[in-house]
């Protein structure tokens, strides 16, 4: 059978569903885990509705902080809670520019403009900042702030690298995406690549969003338990039970899994 | 936050995501339960490339027959086999028309060429036919004869009704996809009325696809050991373990929860 290829929308549609299918991932919704509030359907349906918004992405229809403030609305018309904030901050550039160097190329041209509509998709998300943090969302002075200071977005993600994993991959090229697409590509296709890479990431770096959540100890835990699942000294279906009765998800991890994945896709990494 | 509402195409879409990650499901694909050669991820890949087709279906770019034909073929781009070929079958009338009156509609006035177009995918695919079958996707003069015959594909899903369950929805108005679509309304939102509408209707009808696979005895103790389920005298998931392990699933009866899901989400039922 003749295939049509892919559009970067759709693979980006299928990252996002291969991430979601894939598990044990410990600490997040799998197959076979949901969260009380946010269910598997809440991603699958996040997916679903926020296509539109990825082929405008691709076709290059507005800028990239528009382009990701309609991701983020279109995928959250579901009462599931944020789904795939994160995954849409790498999707979105990775989609318009292509590749990691084009999507490279598309951050480092954001605008004061693209910094405003990401605040305001922020807005619409219950996603965790630090309360020290100095460009606090909730805070209707930051916008004004973010205009007088004549920030783009770039300068945003930079302003929150050191604290956060995926705001980092845009600062630094998109190293963890590059990694996770890596990684598959030596894992090979099959139902394990995708599990085995959250794994491994898991295991080799601190998640950020874990750190916000819970602390720099709790996040260090973490990554040790991995590491020890790993190398098979700790059951790593044991550890998602553990991570998911404490409430622990690592989603930053999971986000840049599922830009890997993109990446993979793209570069001809088979998912089956 | 206001969300747009989903076309039909998406509906479908939604239709088919809920259904295969809703379970238990007796002897199906579910979040859960993978058979060695289709698993959930397969499902899910179909969905997303399948969803052109079935936008153009919403359009009502071409006939009933070539429509189903780009949805199977568009939908088989992976390894997994068949996995939604009776589902199209149920959905693009039903797109195509918008809800069930209009699917009546458009099914009464297929065509020949509707007919052969239909015969064209069923031959992508693998799913099963009664050997006795005189008009056999695989007997290459079977075209030929339903061009001699001037039959439509209306009338060719009336040559089948009697065997397919799928195919009587085609002649008898889509009686059981109202069915499933009244179950779900009846048992409102929340993750359990999916598996609860599959399981009454795998207890009330016997699954004509168990038949042509297993033969009648095997879709008659399924359908008795499904009502022993659904009042609670036997365990569901030993019932879905069971069939697992032998082999049986019930494909119909999902084929027509999916169409029954687009029907209720069409009407309004709200899925979370």
């Amino acid at each position: 059978m003749t295939c049509r290829p892919t559009s970067p929308a759709e693979r980006a549609a299928l990252a996002m569903m291969l991430e979601v299918a894939a598990g044990p991932k410990p600490g997040n919704v799998d197959r076979c885990h949901d969260y009380p509030d946010t269910r598997l359907e809440h991603f699958l349906a996040s997916v679903l509705f926020s296509l539109p918004a990825l082929a405008r992405a691709e076709r290059g229809e507005g800028g990239i902080g528009d382009l990701i403030y309609d991701a983020v609305e279109s995928a959250s018309c579901h009462s599931g809670g944020n789904t795939h904030f994160g995954a849409f901050l790498l999707l979105v550039p990775l989609i318009f520019g292509k590749d990691i160097e084009g999507a490279k190329e598309a951050v480092s041209h954001t605008t004061v403009e693209d910094a405003v509509r990401f605040y305001e998709a922020f807005a619409l998300t219950q996603v965790r900042m630090l309360p020290s943090d100095e460009l606090d969302v909730n805070d209707p002075g930051t916008l004004e702030e973010i205009r007088r200071r004549g920030m783009t977005l770039h300068d945003i993600m930079a302003h929150s690298a050191g604290r956060d994993m995926v705001a980092a991959e845009w600062v630094e090229g998109f190293p963890l995406t590059r990694e996770a697409a890596d990684y598959l590509h030596i894992q090979g296709p099959g139902p394990d690549a995708i599990p085995h890479t959250f794994l491994l990431l898991l295991a080799s770096h601190l998640d950020t969003f874990i750190v916000k959540k819970h602390g720099m100890e709790v996040a260090r835990e973490v990554r040790k338990k991995a590491a020890e699942a790993h190398i098979g000294i700790r059951d790593v279906k044991e550890l998602d039970k553990e991570l998911l009765d404490r409430g622990i998800n690592p989603g930053s991890i999971a986000d840049i899994t599922i830009a890997g994945i993109y990446t993979a896709l793209a570069e001809g990494w088979r998912w089956e």
